[in-house]
């Protein structure tokens, strides 16, 4: 995703830790007192410009959802997103998705979605596509048992990829589909991204999986 | 496949029995003898009109191919295809894939190939689907342990239902490729099939995958 050069993005920060968590390492474990509830948490690793968080904290109220995005002028811009409506599920995280088993506990999270991921094409750049067995551990650590990895991609060679790195990694397929926008799915949230390139013709393909 | 009525099918049957296998299960355990050699066996499951396990035996000489067909009408034609070149490392058995376990001992078989085999899209038909549990219980009951399971198809629905089906049986995917005709894969041996519908532009996937 391109960066802007935003220098507000600090102050903007600074005057929303309440809903773009700073040092989220501390609230490891106690994610749900920050939520007031305990409702099931669901991650999405890189949250862009957060349309699939919104939408989905919109359609899923009893469902609390915590965005992880790295890049500090794109989370700023999810945020003003994801505060156009009510957003008392939801939570952002200015962080790496590396860091994720140092800001979750073990079984704190019951799912998590991953779209439209860096495909680093690269053979080279293997260990940094996010279903590099490394991630996926990473994922198991901090997933309840019956927790469910979501993926959704429209780029073939990561998604061959990742099927066979979920397939090594032991982890089980629930669903895979092929072609996400050839059914009517009511439950799928398109991410600005998805929209675009599937208005395009591009086909979209999604799978689910467990640890 | 569209079965005609060819009177003249028994009668060359008998006269073929040298090539194609009458009582198959009398040679269970003792293929290799039959080969006359100890080179691996590979199965095709539904071997259709023959042109991919006559192409596959003439590109892998050191390789046994066994063709397995339940309609008489077809194996017929994939005989006398086959009988157009030498076929000294192929047989055919005109037979149900049902009866495999009865027809291969444990661990004397080295690759099993699905090509394109009948989708059976109704719910309700799912017993019917090669990769269905059953099914795949008896290729791990003849596969030796580092066999494969080599799987064609264009039907998304069936290609997205195998790959649930294979990892749900603790299957691990080894390859998954979801456009088999856009890289250019030389070890490739298309069928009747496949040929024409790739070249309408049909999507063409495989995967290989290991018990």
């Amino acid at each position: 995703m391109r960066q802007r050069n935003k220098p507000w993005a600090d102050d903007f920060l600074t005057e929303n830790e309440h809903f773009i968590i700073p040092d989220p390492a501390l609230n490891k474990g106690s994610w749900s007192k920050l939520f007031g509830n305990s409702n099931p948490i669901y991650v999405e690793i890189g949250t862009g410009k957060g349309q699939f968080i919104a939408g989905m904290a919109q359609k899923y109220p009893d469902v609390n959802f915590i965005g992880v995005e790295l890049a500090k002028s794109v989370v700023v811009t999810a945020a003003q997103k994801i505060m156009e409506n009510t957003h008392e599920n939801v939570l952002l995280i200015n962080e790496d998705a590396a860091e994720l088993e140092n800001i979750f506990a073990a079984n704190e999270i019951a799912q998590i979605y991953l779209n439209f991921s860096d495909p680093w094409p690269k053979n080279r750049h293997e260990k940094r596509r996010l279903t590099f067995h490394a991630f996926l551990e990473k994922y198991r650590d901090v997933l309840r048992e019956d927790g469910e990895l979501i993926f959704k991609t429209d780029n073939r060679g990561l998604f061959e990829y990742s099927l066979v790195s979920f397939s090594n990694f032991g982890m089980t397929l629930k669903e895979v589909n092929l072609n996400l926008h050839a059914i009517d799915d009511p439950s799928n949230v398109m991410t600005e991204y998805e929209e675009k390139f599937s208005a395009k013709g591009q086909v979209i393909y999604r799978c689910r999986s467990v640890f």
